[in-house]
């Protein structure tokens, strides 16, 4: 196989201080590649009046491979206030990058995986009846449809009148007949067939590789009989197809409830966007949080992993840096597994889950404490450092 | 006070069961009310076409306050299959009576309390980096707008040709332009700027009234500019009367995760309507779940309260009834605190503390073993036992 060029895009704040540790860790399991950076982010906002400039497109086009480190966004006035003084009033708009990528390049599949590295305070634990509590090993793959529902971009407060009356053409559209525009926001869920059949193809797909029992269809059927009812009537239509995999319907309300009670039992989840946002967020909660959680945007041309936290502006001046990289390092195996080189991820993953295991060395989040630069102090391990451990495993 | 008339409505399955205790305990406490049955649910579907039959809003209309128990509902097809045959053909089509309930009388604001009881093993720990663990005493109350959002109910597959032309007025629309319209599934998210005050207004009101010192508007601003962002923009007007309480402001699919890092620092939490479904189930999973669920529809005429737990058929045909009742009897109580009785609502509450502190009676959820008759012998309470055990410490 050639040699691959990956598209390195830290963007804002911390993306700037995980990243890197990541490249450590690709290099120390022998992957060759050339890395390439690019901008993205609030900087080319400010200056360019667009957070993911012409450039950096053109070189994920070219390589087809992307590591993302985080984004930075702000409020409608925030941004339009911080825009060069010189690109104000042209109608720009700030639209978050990460997005604009998913669609663009039609990432369509975004793959979330929620694994608990036994031995990490954050788990996930539960009482048991007789006083104790048992802490039960959970292994939840997400797959987020990743480019429409919800976040198609279809809104409009205010909406213009041949909006107003093509919704009012709906008997149901009666009860909002007297709002005036002005007081009105309305935004379109979209559901196509093509992507509901691609999320969970891909999702049985995965389920039958990795041999889990079960995929849960996580919607709200009962309530939006149109969009969800489309995703989960296609999801029975794949299903067909692997006969030895159950399909678990459950409702996005009812299964975050059910989220502490018995995580252990699901295994794949599909779902449209939003709601996989949701439900991999509060699955992620269970196996170490922010800190831990690394996913990818997958698309039949390119590829982008990301962890799923944010800049942290907070932290981002801190030198050393005290923020957690292990979200973006299993992004980083996430790609390996995804070109094919899994015998290196698997190699950072048990590292990683080695270091957690022994706990000697754990960032200010395992350790419950607050972030900031007095954490070192009491004891918690810098990026660095913690990047440092688990090289050490990945080297034995 | 005239003696108020309590409609009660126990619907289907389960609902039968624990009804009738709720009304046990609101004789103990010395609540004085005439009750009278409403029928709703699937019955009336299958026999008359309509899951809320008119006598039963009529009813409502009249005495203002209602009981629920809990309501069937079916996939579309199975719906159909059980209609009564003269009445098929006729294009009727179940809707569910609690959300239609919700829409015809306004009841837009839903309360949902999720209070940790302490002594229940079912309450969410998390882990000690020294390797016990703790309990958080979590106290959150769900303000939820009940009317509109994705639940207004406009929505299409395959969506006429005005409302496929209107759609494709917004740039952002290009994206689905090829899709064929059988392919095109649409719900719309419809927010507006009254309903969102009533929401915000009451949410602070009761942070006031009850020294929550915090309420968080739980929204998804940076995706839904539109409809979230009205939601977010009116939750900080609203916050201006009342300098005494924080805004904090969350996004959804964040808030599902730090649900299980400090559940304890939220106060009430403000949300659109599938967001506020969402965010109240993920917090009653932490104190309880189903079994401990309640709510309280309220409008400016008509109340009507619930727990939020289905007729769980598998269930129903018990006998004895071993299904948890404390839902129930809770939602009852906040009916008592609707109509100014909270000193026997507290009284309420307080039985039911001191019985789960005791843990010498418990339902099989509490016991977390399977449900079934079989749990009887496992030592499980059946219904009307821990009804039994809660009235003694009423009337103690
Ligand atoms: C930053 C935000 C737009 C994004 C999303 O909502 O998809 C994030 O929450 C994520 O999960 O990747
Ligand atoms: C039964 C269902 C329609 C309902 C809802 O979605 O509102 C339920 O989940 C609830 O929370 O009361």
């Amino acid at each position: 196989m050639a040699r691959p060029t990956v598209v390195t895009m830290p963007g804002d704040g911390i993306g700037n201080q995980v990243l890197p540790q990541a490249i450590r860790v690709l290099e120390a399991v022998g992957f060759e590649a050339n890395y390439v950076h690019a901008d993205i982010g609030w900087e080319c906002w400010c200056n360019e009046g667009n957070a993911l400039p012409d450039r950096t497109i053109q070189l994920l086009r070219k390589h087809k491979l992307g590591l993302f480190g985080a984004i930075t966004s702000k409020p409608k006035k925030a941004a339009d206030a911080e825009l060069k003084p010189e690109l104000r009033g042209k109608g720009l708009s700030y639209f978050s990058p990460i997005v604009t990528m998913r669609q663009l390049f039609n990432l369509d599949v975004c793959m979330r995986p929620c694994l608990s590295f036994p031995g990490n305070p954050l788990n996930f634990i539960r009482q048991t009846t007789c006083g104790g509590f048992e802490e039960p090993q959970v292994d939840v793959v997400v797959f987020r449809q990743n480019t429409e529902g919800l976040y198609a971009g279809v809104e409009w407060t205010n909406p213009p009148e041949n909006v107003r009356t093509a919704l009012a053409s709906h008997k149901k559209f009666a009860a909002f007949a007297n709002t005036p525009g002005e007081e009105l926001a309305v935004s379109v869920r979209i559901i196509t067939k093509k992507n509901a059949q691609r999320i969970c193809e891909a999702a049985f797909k995965h389920a039958k590789k990795y041999r889990y029992k079960n995929v849960t269809i996580c919607e709200k059927p009962n309530v939006l009989r149109e969009t969800s009812g489309m995703m989960e009537e296609v999801a029975k239509q794949v299903q067909k197809q692997y006969p030895e995999i159950a399909l678990w319907s459950t409702n996005i309300d009812a299964q975050t409830m059910w989220l502490t009670k018995n995580p252990e039992e699901y295994g794949v989840i599909v779902a449209s966007n939003l709601f996989g946002d949701v439900i991999s967020d509060a699955f992620a909660g269970l196996v170490g949080g922010l800190g831990f959680a690394a996913s990818g945007n997958i698309g039949d041309e390119v590829a982008v992993f990301e962890p799923t936290h944010g800049s942290a502006p907070k932290y981002a001046e801190l030198n050393p840096s005290i923020v957690n990289p292990i979200a973006m390092i299993l992004s980083a195996a996430m790609m390996l597994d995804h070109i094919g080189e899994s015998e290196k991820a698997d190699r950072i993953r048990k590292a990683i889950a080695d270091v957690v295991k022994e706990g000697k060395v754990r960032t200010y989040d395992m350790m419950r404490i607050a972030g900031g630069p007095k954490s070192l102090a009491q004891g918690a391990a810098n990026t660095v450092q913690i990047t440092d451990a688990i090289l050490v495993h990945v080297e034995t």
